[in-house]
């Protein structure tokens, strides 16, 4: 089995999540600058501001990038197209079929990752034929999946089930959460909330301050009957929580959340009425790094702390 | 600090969790006698009972064992009484204020430990002067915190806000997920899913055998509004789901609910009509097997996957 590192030629084992509004290329290419590998998040480009990332993400890195398409949208076609036309040789697939698209995608060359959020869709990935598996626990900020299962029992319930590398995703910040990843069985890292609060991430800058102030209920899963999301308890999603409890339908709901409302929370800085995505690691945020220092802690951390380990006996 | 080892005087820091229904004096005796710390679940046991259970589990091992008393029962008062008066000399609280009775318990030589779920509440039981803690992720079997903060995001940040040791429960069931544990800063492990498929324990053969055909998505975090508890989805969960969606009250789930239905599913072993409590990790657990063989297996993967993470480098 290719390491993590050789399968995408990367240094570190550490993969930044593709997030929407917050990991344009300014941040995918810091953070494979810095060793990992960064991901260009789609889900909130249309597909001409995408080709634009690529290009400039493209003049910033001579290191591997790759994008993060949600295949659910309905540019999925144009923006595979887009992704294959500039070069860009890593994509991570997520919220839909890894059916569909994974062998159009083999045979133009790329690496192909899904991200699921249970055994039967890590299953499902690997009949798909993708390269590895990003399996995302309940703790992940953002989009999540109906099954609530959490990174410390999902990761090596799938790496039982799979032959193929798993990624962690959820809950993971620092070298302790990455080293703890590995002694579950994962080969790699994907991180998402600890690169949001950073320099190069185009979250807006209120948002990013918001971050370092939330301890570890701050956050919460909900409009689970539309699609799950954690979200900061702000005044939209307590005021979301309370239709919830009354017993709102999925349409009234809908009519609620509106349209836009990820980028007025996260990208305009809107704090009250915004999504505020992010995952319940966020407690263990203070303070907004440049990504290069944020990946340089994290292995420093990782290595001083299974040094400690090893002074573990019983 | 000094070490769950010290503090409890056991060989290995694998605490079992107590448990209604589960966990009797032939568990809690067989996991001291193992080198672990048994604990008697008082929860599901009349004084009278739980007095017969100490005098049982004292002539079954020399060893030390606790009891877990969770606070918020009637009988509180009279259940601590005869824990002091029996010689027991550790004492886990749940369930209630650990200001009511730690210091009580302290003076009578008692070790005290309390089971949170969030960091306040973890600093508030560090106030009241217990020696240690146990924080309990969301993805643990049974009643649980109110925050849904998830094991791998609780103890790191448990762990940075007070100072005495932390015992980590809610997803563990293996000598990997304890090696997790401890990458996060766990002194300890708290283990419950695990030993109710043991030999010894107390719950129906049909519940232990159920446990081995569970996957990971097959429990689920339900009936918030009255105490949430994490439930196998059986006949009975998921008529009390579907009424929860649709808008019923506090008081018709409560009636829905009953009396008895834990002693139904758990020891009775009515698996549809009864409540079944057990984690995420159930998905992991495929053998039913004695206490010892699980303890020393645990141990033995802990040892091997520490080496193994010795052999990564970046």
């Amino acid at each position: 089995m290719k390491t993590i590192n050789e399968l995408f030629g990367i240094r570190y084992p550490i993969v930044q999540g593709g997030m929407v509004w917050c990991s344009g290329w300014e941040l995918a290419s810091a953070v494979s600058n810095a060793g990992g590998l960064g991901l260009i998040g789609a889900g909130s480009m249309k597909p001409d501001v995408l080709r634009l990332h690529i290009k400039k993400c493209k003049a910033a890195t001579d290191k591997p990038f790759g994008v993060n398409v949600p295949l659910l949208y309905s540019q999925t076609a144009e923006v595979l197209q887009i992704i294959v036309d500039e070069g860009v040789k890593i994509v991570f697939t997520s919220a839909g079929n890894p059916q569909t698209w994974t062998a159009w995608l083999k045979e133009r060359g790329m690496v192909v990752v899904h991200v699921v959020a249970s055994v039967k869709f890590a299953q499902k990935a690997q009949t798909a034929g993708v390269h590895a598996i990003v399996a995302e626990g309940f703790e992940a900020g953002g989009h999540n999946g109906f099954d609530e299962t959490t990174t410390l029992t999902l990761i090596p319930q799938v790496v039982q089930k799979v032959s193929i590398p798993v990624i962690a995703a959820g809950g993971i910040a620092t070298g302790s959460g990455m080293l703890a990843a590995f002694a579950l069985g994962a080969k790699g890292v994907q991180i998402g909330s600890r690169f949001v609060a950073s320099v190069e991430a185009s979250a807006h800058e209120r948002f990013k301050q918001k971050i370092l102030e939330l301890d570890d209920t701050a956050t919460k899963l909900t409009l689970k009957s539309l699609v799950p999301v954690r979200l900061v308890k702000n005044a939209f999603m307590l005021r979301a929580e309370t239709a919830i409890n009354s017993g709102a339908s999925k349409e009234e709901l809908s009519q609620m959340l509106g349209k836009g409302r990820a980028k007025l929370g996260m990208f305009d800085g809107d704090l009250d009425e915004g999504e505020l995505e992010i995952g319940q690691i966020a407690g263990l945020i203070n303070e907004i790094l440049p990504v290069e220092t944020i990946i340089n802690q994290m292995i420093a951390e990782f290595n001083t702390e299974k040094e400690k380990l090893l002074n573990l006996y019983f």
